[in-house]
């Protein structure tokens, strides 16, 4: 199919439609509940989860825009399936379930979506998550660029876990499972032509099994807090997490990890990495009596290898993120402002 | 905010993301899963539902790229939610949670992206819906057109109701729920600027009312295949019928209820009405013994006044659809091939 492209009538609905669903979808992402090509996907809970009398379902949903579609480390495709799967997670939740809807302009040549479809599957298997629904809508020459991906997530939450954004409390402790800045500054050099030179790699990956390592040594009450920080960066989602609170974060510059490699890339663009996107990393806000065993299970874990304790929850200065310098100074770290870079995901 | 416009920093993730976030999704959509504003929404299935031991979840995606925006009946906002809470009806499926994701064009008028804001809210209230978890992106001018929408929905599948497309049976009745093309005609000629002279409306809207008194009505084990026929139109989805049932479909072309504005437009844009868009229709495949009463309960509610009995199954000609003409001959009606409009939907 190398010279083959996308026309409108893949997304016609009639033949084409067909010949698509067959030929990509329902061939990588094959799945019982998806072979059912009904209008909904039918899916047995009981199948796979005991039925408690307090069953919690979690539900999410992220577009992907991501502009170049292929870079180090990743592609839209991982990337969708990727974030859904951490929304999820960092709720607590066991991801199940992923629905696909492609937006496509006309003309992207079918290889690049296999290409992507096939990065999909790959990496909803190594997640264990199924692709069980999905829609194709094709959109006119110039409409588009190139190929967008919503996808939404299910997953249940398991009993005892209360994992949110409003639970943070003084004295937790701030931990993050990796090194910042990854993703966003590989999207930024590839776009700035320093791709030669440049050994970045995005950190797209799904964390529910670093997420899960983590409650396993925990115990599910004692997280409080799991955010992954994508738009907007580290310090974006700490404010967040401030805000809902009501909490101060005092947070260390000099523990918070970072590669070499990334920092010489934001000091050349003048960026800061606090506001770069990650896509592999979270943050997690634990009681402290279980901070270092919450520590060795990140560090454990492929995914948590640079985990590192970067900070703590305080009573003072509620709703701010208080960043102490290496200098022995503190400054107060914002939400981000205005924009950084269009399309990092 | 009359002349407020969508910037890029409307997706950054960061302190206009948040401030879009309140000012409109927040305020309009707001219910206690959304208003957790949390990497996933957290959803009590014991709340609503019994939970029996083989509890059924349905999910299905739909991304709209529907242009205009605007249309007599109807926008994008309107068309989000319906098709979704439809595709989840279809599978017999009572719709409970949507997600939505927002893909905006840079520029996009902040007042338009409110007045389909408000229609979503609108539409979900009327179908007994809440929108609970969303996402938004912005790209750069050019790189979309104006906005796209997807919405995913989750419900359950009540006991005892097994509709799927590959259960028609010869024998069974085929119904249909009123009027074809209504969708697809009013916006070809909106497009085709015939807009002054048509009183063309879209039939837009969700079906899950009419799915329940259907269900009530029959019982729920004697309606086989629910499908609502939208892209590549009745005869699409007729033969798709055909085809996940291995049975013939004979179809009364006189019995096919079409408005004579949607005839006429037809005509005069030289097009077949059995392969243009409904957004508010459904066809039914129902056990004959249950055909009356079928048809009596669609056409007691305000969305099936005009239903009709269009045909019935057979086991003459597996997997085609026929069209028994008014002049008595017979023609086989395939699947749509080719395009007829692209972004109906």
């Amino acid at each position: 199919m190398s010279n083959e492209v996308i026309l409108l009538a893949h997304g016609s609905g009639g033949r084409l439609s067909h010949d698509l669903v067959e030929r990509l979808f329902v061939r990588h992402f094959s799945n019982p509940a998806l072979l059912q090509l009904n209008d909904s996907a039918i899916l047995n809970l009981s199948d796979l989860q005991p039925l408690t009398s307090n069953l919690q379902l979690a539900f999410t949903t992220d577009s992907y825009v991501v502009s170049p579609l292929f870079f180090p480390g990743g592609d839209i495709g991982r990337l969708a399936v990727c974030g859904t799967v951490n929304d999820l997670s960092m709720s607590g939740a066991t991801p199940l379930w992923l629905s696909a809807g492609f937006i496509i302009e006309e003309g992207l040549l079918l290889a690049d979506l296999e290409r992507i479809v096939v990065s999909m599957a790959a990496t909803a298997s190594q997640a264990g998550v199924q692709i069980v629904t999905g829609d194709t809508k094709v959109v006119d020459r110039g409409c588009a660029d190139k190929l967008f991906i919503n996808t939404a997530g299910v997953g249940f939450v398991p009993p005892g876990v209360q994992i949110a954004g409003n639970r943070a409390q003084p004295g937790d402790v701030l931990l993050l499972s990796g090194t910042i800045g990854d993703h966003g500054m590989t999207i930024m050099t590839q776009r700035e032509g320093m791709t030669f030179e440049s050994p970045l790699q995005s950190d797209c990956a799904a964390l529910n099994g670093l997420v899960a390592a983590l409650l396993g040594a925990t115990g599910r009450d004692k997280v409080h807090v799991l955010r992954d920080p994508t738009r907007g960066g580290l310090a974006t989602t700490l404010n967040e997490i401030a805000g809902a609170s009501g909490v101060g974060i005092e947070l260390v510059e000099a523990a918070i990890p970072i590669r070499e490699a990334v920092r010489a890339a934001c000091e050349l663009l003048g960026l800061d990495p606090l506001y770069v996107a990650n896509e592999g990393k979270l943050v997690a806000v634990v009681d402290r009596e279980v901070a270092e065993q919450a520590l060795g299970a990140l560090r454990a874990h492929p995914l948590g290898a640079d985990a590192a304790i970067i900070g703590r929850i305080g009573d003072e200065h509620p709703r701010r993120v208080v960043l102490h310098t290496p200098l022995g100074t503190r400054r107060v770290v914002d939400m981000l402002t205005g924009e950084q870079l269009p399309r990092i995901c």
